[in-house]
């Protein structure tokens, strides 16, 4: 199962590749595979190399440690997650630790480092779907997670699979072909709103 | 100019070699990668879709447009930006197009697309180096930026250079090796601050 586009100007096969399935299937993911793969998201750059980025990851091998994991996703959530053999939570620390004052990129920097994560994976045949849709309360109930610290996304990483196993509503995601505005819509220069002459 | 890194976990070359140089020479950008490089940020993964990454350009062929932009960056940051060919600003929309309800993903998004963005270039040997310190009002006044958009980032894009002519508190900066903590520092199972079993 892959799902590459037509760009509209040549990008890494990697980028053109990368998708977020609703289907997986239970497949377990090497332990190489997920190390390079949070390696990955380490070396990703960040403001004043904070590096702001945890994780706290489930496997399918623990089913207690799963099945916690996959109850602080939202409802609509789990019941596609519930089919990856890994999940995973992004945490974010709110503060530089040098100087406690607030880290204005720290969320934007676990974004980069999450954007590295899933291009490594996708480079080794590995999907990694991202949540917004996760329970941050129960997150840091559960996990104890500190005060400064900030649950914001969920992952789960995995093979894609076929989608005819998904309820219709699931399969129908999985079968959409991908699409992106334009860069004309999003790519200004001057001033707000004035496509750059590149793009036009 | 290189700067590749040796990592714990094979990862991308494009993930190790990625840096972020405060020497740029000023050799201009061609226009096919420019725009590769925003077609790749436009192919990242966003929340329900929503795109809200945004960026302004300021190439530096038009001097009077890459002056505006350059005082839109925190004085430290114009020292070495000024050298780069091209300036960006990030600016992400805080809710969603169709509901006008906060997109809780919206900067976050912000970062995936601009790391897709840096690792295009990088393949391309072009060097991006993101700014946290800008001056957000300011940009906001200057670009005519509407509310409910938040100017996050800047970027200077170009070819790294010989750190040789940088002052040299600057120049220490780039020949510094690169360093991040290790795995077990941030990749947790089970609760929060104990290490995952994959990174022990």
């Amino acid at each position: 199962m892959s799902n590459e586009v037509d760009t509209d100007h040549p990008v890494l096969e990697i980028i053109a590749s990368r998708w977020s399935p609703y289907s997986f299937d239970g497949r377990p993911v090497p332990d190489e595979d997920m190390l390079s793969i949070f390696e990955a998201a380490r070396w990703a750059p960040s403001s004043y190399n904070e590096q702001p980025w945890h994780y706290i990851i489930a496997g399918k091998e623990n089913k207690e440690e799963f099945e916690t994991m996959l109850l602080c996703l939202v409802e609509a959530n789990q019941l596609w997650a519930k089919n990856a053999p890994v999940l995973a939570l992004g945490i974010t620390r709110l503060s530089f630790i040098r100087n406690d004052k607030p880290n204005r990129a720290a969320i934007h920097d676990l974004g980069l480092a999450s954007m590295n994560l899933v291009l490594e994976a996708t480079a080794r045949g590995i999907a990694v779907h991202q949540m917004i849709g996760i329970e941050p309360g129960r997150i840091r109930n559960v996990y104890n997670v500190p005060e400064g610290f900030e649950p914001v996304t969920g992952l789960a990483i995995g093979y894609a699979a076929s989608p005819d196993r998904m309820p219709e509503a699931l399969r129908e995601r999985d079968l959409t072909r991908r699409t992106r505005r334009p860069l004309k819509e999003f790519i200004f220069s001057g001033k707000w709103g004035q496509v750059s002459g590149l793009v036009k």
